[in-house]
């Protein structure tokens, strides 16, 4: 019977412990949140709310179209104007989420033909923008610059390297001096997904790219996402002007996709206006990631010092992270808990994410219960 | 230099008559819109609209994370349950976009060694998902049930048969009664997109695989968009409980995205209920789309016969179909222009859509522009 297949590998889930279940939350969850990826804090702030509200009763509930027939309003220009500005780039194109923006850029910038060098620890978007590109996809070592500069020696043509500049598992930073470097040397452009950066890292929250002194180069471009520290949703892919205009033309997440809804523009346009007000909240999610850290390895656990706004826990198995993220719920708090397929290298995680909102108590209280149920 | 190769293609594209360029629209257009998907005329009601605004107030400006962390909400759960059960499934699963929905219904569900027998004129985001799946794809004729009989037989073990239910270029709807014929004689699973038949089709709009008599059978599974005729942002797939669970545990572009934005799922049930209250509504499209047929046929146009809300209109040329919308643009109404490369036939169109909320009025001055500027 067709599907019947579902119902082995659902089994075959179920007793490795890796079923996947949804949890709807209610508006009001009595949970300290170190789960979301709502860094600065922003997805309920009066503001941001009012500026989904207000786009919405502006300009409707839906962009009714392709961005390309009736879907493109003043509001996205105008978000796509102050995004190239505020990251230090020439243009932007803001897309219904960032998976679409990555697959855009890795679709557009990796034509039939090319070459593209894919770090193995690539966002799931960029994996997909990789193969569903025409061009050839070599993947190298994680953060590893040097394979970089080895896998585009061996390339005749048009090539581009493409990262996170902050990995959302680990929450390491990408090398993105010696990457830029690397491509430069060999004539490729450089591809990178701020998703964790923007608002995080650089100064007041323009990004890691802005930071090392990359941004508005001709040949990098930086797409990220509007859902995590613009507490909105969509994507954007910023870069040179000519870059911008060939997506408009070619990628099919852009032309083929309904342009994004007014209420999320607006949100993320009322958020990017008040990182720029309040530049202290970039500065603060950083503090409390490394704060986080601090204890949680004081505490005797294996936590990766973040470079960004996540803090990765290891546990010893997927079984026990689970038990250990339920546990941590029963007392209150949400983490994330990162188990395979989502780990490359398959080592099941607890996931915390700092916000520039959590207090010290709520720190303080975050590290007792992560530690009090910790795994024998 | 690095995206050099950008401007050559760009300098062809320009000299073909094929560079697109965004256009912004003002809040208060002037023009006629015969050009969005906004087929019920419910992206600007105040219910759509207030929809948007309190699902903002209630829950945010964004989801904050992916749905399998803290992304789903009570307001998602809720949307779900109503979309299964207007339409007539067992269970339903929303994801950030149309585009993602079908990248997540043909992965999860062409699985590697499996067959995905996907029609000629599909839209561009099943296509990718055929190419994103690690089954094989094998592309038949457009709305050929026998075709795909046959590709069908040549294959042991599990496979699907993919399909618009109205093709997105000119209107067209799919066989689907012959398509699930011969996809039962094969054991095989039948994967559609409501995009256009969703709040068109069917009794009271619920589509055209409820008017096949196909919703709820165990072996058909939908998507539809929440962009066109709930005029909002978002995608969902439609199908038996343990499909979506199917999809929960294994489809990228639901794990791996930020949920959708509160306000889009608010907006999309308030125009859900709407639709249901208000039958008329899909009656309505229909007539009206039916009469812009008759009367642009009547005036010596090549119009093709609507199945649902679009009526494609052929043009000579990709520039003078540019030129038409120009024209029509000109003396106040917006109109589509399909063009190569999204036209699978190279065949240039105007592509009007009908609403709900046009007046006789409208469709008569409708007509008359269009006839009074076509090409010689």
């Amino acid at each position: 019977m067709a599907f019947g297949w579902i119902d082995e590998q659902a089994e075959a889930r179920r007793r490795a412990g890796l079923l996947r279940t949804l949890r709807p939350r209610p508006a009001d969850s009595p949970l300290l949140d170190l789960a979301s990826n709502d860094y600065l804090g922003l997805a309920r702030h009066p503001e941001v709310v009012e500026g989904a509200a207000e786009a919405a009763r502006t300009w409707g509930g839906g962009a009714t179209g392709s961005r390309l027939v009736t879907g493109t309003t003043e509001l996205h220009t105008r978000l796509e104007t102050e995004l190239a500005e505020f990251c230090g780039f020439e243009a932007a194109l803001v897309l219904s989420s960032g998976y679409a923006a990555n697959l855009a850029a890795v679709t557009a910038l990796g034509p039939h033909g090319s070459l593209i060098v894919s770090d193995a620890g690539n966002h799931a978007s960029l994996i997909d923008g990789c193969r569903l590109a025409r061009g050839t996809t070599q993947v190298v070592g994680h953060a590893d610059p040097e394979a970089v500069a080895k896998a585009l020696a061996t390339h005749q043509g048009e090539a581009i390297a493409v990262s996170d500049t902050v990995f959302s598992v680990d929450g390491d930073a990408a090398p993105l001096g010696l990457l830029a470097d690397a491509c430069r040397e060999h004539g490729a452009g450089l591809v990178v997904d701020e998703a964790h950066g923007l608002g995080v890292l650089g100064e007041g929250g323009r990004g890691a790219v802005h930071a090392a002194g990359l941004a508005g180069a001709a040949d990098v471009v930086a797409t990220a996402t509007l859902s995590k520290s613009l507490g909105s949703q969509g994507g954007v892919v910023l870069g040179p002007a000519r870059v911008i205009g060939h997506l408009v033309n070619t990628a099919r997440t852009f032309i083929f996709d309904t342009g994004l809804a007014p209420a999320a523009a607006g949100a993320a346009l009322a958020a990017l206006r008040l990182v720029r007000r309040e530049p202290e909240r970039p500065a603060r999610v950083r503090a409390v990631a490394a704060e986080l850290h601090a204890r949680l390895t004081a505490e005797g656990l294996a936590a990766v010092r973040p470079d960004a706004a996540v803090v990765s826990v290891r546990a010893p198995s997927p079984d026990a992270a689970v038990r250990w993220a339920a546990d941590c719920r029963t007392e209150g708090l949400s983490v994330g808990c990162f188990r395979p397929p989502s780990v490359p290298d398959g080592v099941s995680r607890l996931r915390l994410t700092a916000r520039a909102d959590l207090s010290a108590a709520d720190i303080e209280r975050a590290v007792r219960i992560v530690t009090a149920v910790r795994p024998c």
